[in-house]
């Protein structure tokens, strides 16, 4: 559970990653961090309502004492943690309605009230009385080990597990490390506001200094098992489990076979892009809008649990699995933001509404990790969003909305929306280009971690990393290495969470068509429900049952985190378009 | 405090009235009734911020220990009053929310988390830790009872009032009595929808009798020193200090003279309404909100801390008084409920964004009482927004948004909008005619609770005292006695609040007038704000001062709740439409 632990880490507030989107420029993803979630316990797993139910029923009929007393504690456990859930909830309203709706003149008062709930929301966490049931539970489960069946399914004890990890993270925060680092946070985000602004890196230098140390304290702090590894305590808490080490290699594997592709690509045949395609005045925001309404609608994403706003910085927030809401934005000017954040947008959202509503406000429907929720964005916006098959459907939806466009036809749609060119700008990135932004912000971030790359050497070696892995040179620090907000919010480790799920996405959507072999015919359609009841089954209801993405993935596909099929999956994205050989 | 008051009392949660207005069919307030409030020390009662400052400044400096202990004893009674008055801002925009918003799939997750929410409110009202700081500080207030200056002013000292009140209040009612009252207040509700819906006296009856059984049980049992004036603990919960003898006093003035008025107008010449001012297609909802939105401007309505929004139930709510949020709804069918219903509840806004901004989240910045609060709306809505001179500042925006009224001059507008139309509904009734609609209601409770007007006499008794009052005849339950909201709420004690807003009104505004001898030149220019700023300075910002309206009223106006003025501002506001002879 990489979001609950980041933000019980981060700030005494589940808000932290939600704070980190607010003050994006980019299009962090700011779904709900540590809440609620949805649905029957997933077949996936061989497991399911009705296994589940008997186990509880036994207990209830006839089982021996420490099965009862099992089953006592947990739910007393689950009282507690339900609460703290529902409270969490009610801070991602005030999120959401803070960039959407709250008028500027509220922003004290909203502060203080978003601190007076965070504090409710710690006391709740870091309750002896929590702990002391949370330890009740665990020696009568151990007490009932040997007792067949379990007096807990496998979602209980996973709630179990991670209701544990929850509290020992908080409790291990003293409050005046958290309000450090909330008030660091805070000081840091105007600091680069403005050095990026005044394109000045001396400006932001000796704040990274004391923002990579806070960030090593806290996260060691919070976990004491891996104080001799301060970055992979950052990774866990975006992505649990995951390390360093593991991520040095998936990424070694793949750099030199995207480099390969880029220069592939860079040699292919670029796609004609009709003119009609660019923006321009005949891109009305209202139709933009209603076009994306079609595709969320389309995509199964559910208006009576949800809603469709605009914001400055497009997130997708909420209170709870049944009142998910997505943000966008439309401009005139880039005509293709909108659909495309849209796509992106209910791909998170879609994750929410299915949370497993059998454990609704448990730590088992939580969302697994960063890169998990990752995956379900990219899996809709870049493996479906930007398919042939999807722009068969999306032209006639296209030429209904924007009759200027009637001659563009699918295929030069299709190609016109996968032109590859690599750039100075992370979040303008193009998919094939796209890790190799991420590579850079990861060896670097190591280096800072590890003391190998001094804060004063960062330009220097932004500029090396970004000729080696993108291609580009980089002109000067705000478009270089103080383009991103992630630093300055402590979001160390964050970085590598949107590459691996990137490969998620890919590897999940294999699996996905092996289950589906119509899935082409359905997307060109419009028929995205059998793709999202899917992953509702094999992901989202599935929660936080595993303790890490590669668990998971392994008992969804078959393997962990897959290179090849990754590259492979490019290749075939980019072939046509750029004409390249068959292989 | 009565809002305040009622809200410790009858749910756990702050949001008690707002509960009562998300049910309502008619346009009772919803404004928020417990947290914030705001600006400078009311010079009204010669009180200022500068005379305040240095009673602190003193003590700082070289006061004896009680003195200094004082203050400090107080701020940590307010510290802890704060915390509470932003979670119940929070309830505020949950409830906002819940009305405008969310969709409506989120029912149950919503009532859950404004359960959490309410249960964390609750604790933090009836902390014994409270209980204790409120006991130091009122011993450090009486110790320093003897040193001048005060080491509190004023206002500090009307919050540590409020403050032992709310505590007092809120300990006395056990959450058993509190669930319970919150169970009836749902099960009631639903129940009265259907009889009201199935025109079914009979339906409701039995459920009236727990209603007025659990009512009292729970007035009283908050309540203790009225254990044998049930009615008046009622009373108390909306209006504090308010008594039904009062009531009775008041209204027993006003009936004959009203009655005696009625007669006259119906004896006069009703006004010519020209047919384009009735409902139809003409009437654009979009343009309605624009010119509901001109006049709220034009009112003094800050939107930089406050919104304008549709709701089906209109309302006034919010999270801050720097966040106040209107809602309003627009037919074609009834084109004038738009902006009188905007004029009525930018009345209460104002009030909400006027409140004292030194005392923020602190008792004293709390609005008075419900009649208080009403009597904001009542003084825009029929004082000022039924006036000639309004209606000259209105009929060129009407002519601008609807051009089909472009022959419509201001005193036909002003004519047409102050028909007396007696009928059987409440919220539907002419200013003349409402205040028989409230000594019906008067009359019946009061009954109901002494016992000497039996449940099942209700309709009966009703249909006569409409006869003698209003002056029609009652059909059936649907249009009498099931038309109300409120005795399912369990808001008995809640109807005098109307007539007394209405009276506190016109006698507010005849003190303003004095004030302000240019007002209705003002108002015929849209110069609102000279009126705004004097009800800032001697209502607003006062806030909870004194401990009862008669107390306010007495110290703005001089003199105490007044049947003359408001008979006489009656007379005179119908005169020239009905052609009534001088007196």
């Amino acid at each position: 559970m990489g979001p609950r632990s980041a933000a019980a880490f981060l700030l005494p507030t589940p808000a932290a990653a939600l704070h980190i989107a607010t003050r994006s420029t980019t299009r962090l993803v700011a779904h709900r961090r540590t809440a609620l979630r949805s649905p029957l316990a997933g077949s996936r797993s061989g497991g399911s309502r009705a296994r589940h139910v008997p186990a509880t029923a036994t207990m209830t009929t006839g089982a021996p004492a420490p099965t009862a007393s099992a089953r006592d504690a947990y739910e007393a456990v689950c009282e507690r943690v339900r609460e703290i859930s529902r409270l969490e909830g009610v801070a991602g309203l005030l999120n959401w309605d803070e960039q959407t709706m709250m008028p500027e003149g509220s922003a004290a008062a909203r502060g203080a009230q978003k601190a007076a709930l965070a504090a409710c929301v710690h006391d709740k966490q870091t309750d002896a009385a929590l702990g002391a049931a949370l330890e009740a539970a665990e020696a009568a489960l151990s007490a009932a080990a040997a007792s067949e069946p379990s007096p807990l399914n496998e979602y209980e004890r996973a709630s179990l597990r991670d209701a544990r990890r929850s509290y020992d993270l908080t409790r291990r925060t003293s409050r005046e490390l958290a309000a450090r680092v909330a008030s660091l946070q805070a000081e840091a985000h105007g600091v680069w506001v403005a050095a990026r602004k005044a394109n000045d890196w001396d400006a932001f230098a000796p704040m990274l200094e004391r923002l990579v140390s806070t960030a090593k304290e806290a996260a060691v702090t919070s976990r004491p098992a891996l104080a001799d590894r301060p970055y992979d305590a950052c990774i866990d808490m975006f992505e649990r489990g995951m390390t360093a080490a593991r991520l040095a290699e998936v990424f070694a594997a793949l750099k030199p076979r995207l480099k390969a592709l880029l220069d592939e690509v860079a040699a292919g045949t670029p796609p004609d892009v009709p003119a009609c395609l660019d923006g321009g005045p005949e891109w009305d925001v209202e139709r933009q809008a209603a076009l994306s309404k079609a595709v969320a609608t389309a995509m199964g994403f559910e208006f009576s649990k949800g809603r469709l706003d605009v914001a400055v910085h497009p997130f997708t927030g909420g209170p709870a699995p049944t009142d998910v809401r997505i943000t966008t934005r439309y401009s005139t000017g880039n005509p293709w933001e909108g659909v495309s954040g849209t796509v992106h947008e209910v791909g998170h959202a879609l994750y929410e509404q299915g949370r497993n509503a059998t454990y609704v406000d448990l730590p088992v429907a939580d969302p697994l990790s960063m890169a998990c929720h990752e995956s379900q964005s990219l899996l809709w916006e870049f493996c479906v969003g930007q398919s042939r098959a999807f722009h068969k459907f999306l032209t006639p939806l296209l030429h209904d909305h924007f009759p200027h466009t009637a001659d563009v036809t699918p295929d030069v749609l299709h190609a016109a929306r996968n032109r590859v060119a690599p750039g100075l700008i992370r979040v303008d990135a193009d998919c094939l280009s796209y890790p190799g932004h991420i590579f850079v912000r990861f060896d670097i971030e190591q280096g800072l971690m590890d003391g190998s790359v001094a804060v004063a050497d960062v330009p220097r070696v932004w500029a090396e990393k970004m000729r080696e892995y993108v291609g580009v040179e980089v002109p000067d620090a705000a478009s270089g290495c103080l383009q991103d907000v992630h630093w300055s919010g402590l979001a160390f480790g964050y970085f590598p969470s949107y590459t691996v799920g990137a490969m998620m996405a890919v590897q999940l959507l294999g699996a996905a068509r092996q289950a589906l072999p119509d899935l082409d015919a359905q997307v060109e359609k419009g028929e995205f429900v059998p793709l999202r009841e899917w992953l509702r089954v094999n992901v989202h209801e599935v929660g936080s049952l595993y303790a890490s993405l590669d668990e998971l993935l392994v008992a969804v596909t078959g393997r962990p985190l897959d290179v090849d099929g990754y590259v492979e999956f490019l290749r075939a994205k980019y072939a046509p378009v750029y004409g390249l050989a068959d292989k």
